[in-house]
């Protein structure tokens, strides 16, 4: 999907540069600057440093007088305002519309599925135009646009940095478009199976008795707890190993690990296990 | 839910006040520093401009020497880190987890739905950890933590910035919080109902024929097309009214205003009308 980010009115440098690394983070590149304070602003030391690494995005974009020359091939256009106006395009939240936009809006509710959402074509091409850091968009470029997008912030401290407000749009239009996906590690551990855990449990149990801790006449719901425990943790195999590992290392350091039957009555009350379960 | 964002070793003042400002804009002040790279931080003038009215997040935050203190009270600790590990907590998307986290993981495939989300208690709070700018969490940081976020970038460029993932972090955990609510305009209007639709379009067909454009011996499909965009449009009772006025104009208009009777024959080729529909 073509996808533009257009600054309007921009005053702050490093919102500028901001700006490019919030899309190039997202894997957009198309920005243009509609009549920004300063003419020289792609170049600008700040709006460079802000950048970090985008600079490819900066060299790219366009600096034209006025919307209409940002508006070129454009098809649907999203303002972002934060304040309500009683007329103009309709007011919605990023993630509500994009998911309407690209036609996933079967999950929303009917409230918000509007006549225009359920009988609208996807369009090829989206804008998203962004007011000047003092004043927001001007009313009449807003009234061009098919949907004023308003981020939810807090009711009492809206004020959300331009450069955050293209982050978080930016992102919310990645993820609606698919997303990319998240580097996991090589390779996630795989659990270990439930005989696998039984055995260790088993193992655990006999330690357990052996260093005192376990009264086999009185277990309570140890190792029914442990178990529980161990479940929700989600062994791997090599943990198995490692606990099995502790298991063993206890049999051995047991008063007398010479004898195979433990000695009843005499065991130190056990410190963790609770008076009753 | 108790919600506290640390920021380990952060070396920019800068990006602490983003970070201020970005935590505030979604309702959050629970702002804690490990060991910033200035004593003076929270009071430095880089911190405030870029905080931008977030100052109660400023004086209310904590600065501490260790981790452990930044910990206090937390019970699920989510470390950010864009770079995999080969060992060490799961990673996850922000709203994969956090939709796991809140117990909305019904809606997730099967695969994400790992045995420790299935069983896992809710906790009653959440401490989110971001390492220093240039070199990411310590890995001894990050094994205390019960997952590692990753937030889907750019495979090619997923440099982003300090205060940009915090307000990413932020927004995501507030929306799966519940989110604020979009203020929309005062009264959206009312969609017009079907009756007052097709009153107005056969004023329009009235007006049309008036004028020349529609040739009622071959109407072709201009009307239910009309009808179609109308539809699309979901137009409210104020723009019926504006239509008609319209449809009224250019009866008014029509070079022979006084007939009644469309001239027949003689209209000129109606331009948008396609050849054969």
């Amino acid at each position: 999907m073509k996808t533009r980010f257009i600054l309007i009115n921009t005053s702050h440098a490093g919102n500028v540069g901001a700006a490019a690394r919030a899309m190039k983070v997202m894997g957009f590149d198309d920005l243009v600057l509609v009549a920004p304070r300063w003419a020289n602003v792609l170049r600008r030391e700040e709006t460079i440093q802000r950048a970090s690494g985008a600079l490819d995005v900066l060299s790219n974009a366009r600096i034209v007088e006025t919307l209409d020359e940002a508006l070129d091939g454009m098809a649907h256009l999203c303002a972002t305002a934060m304040t309500p106006r009683d007329f103009g395009p309709p007011t919605r939240a990023p993630r509500a519309h994009f998911a309407e936009l690209l036609g996933s809006g079967d999950t929303l509710s009917n409230k918000e599925l509007t006549a225009q959402a359920q009988n609208a074509q996807k369009p090829d091409s989206v804008a998203f135009l962004f007011g000047s850091e003092r004043f927001g968009m001007q009313n009449e470029d807003v009234y061009r646009c098919h949907v004023a997008l308003s981020i939810p912030t807090n009711p009492s401290f809206s004020s959300l940095n331009l450069g955050a407000a293209v982050q978080l749009i930016a992102y919310d239009w990645r993820e609606a478009l698919g997303g990319f996906s998240v580097q996991a590690a090589a390779a996630e551990p795989r659990l270990a199976d439930a005989a696998a855990v039984s055995g260790m449990l088993r193992h655990w149990e006999e330690a357990l008795i052996g260093i005192g801790f376990l009264d086999p006449a009185s277990p309570k719901k140890l190792m029914p707890r442990l178990n529980q425990l161990f479940n929700r943790a989600g062994l791997s195999s090599e943990e198995i190993h490692i606990l099995r590992g502790v298991a063993k290392a206890m049999l051995a350091a047991r008063p007398s690990a010479d004898k195979t039957v433990p000695v009843r009555g005499n065991p130190p009350a056990p410190a963790d296990t609770p008076a009753a379960s």
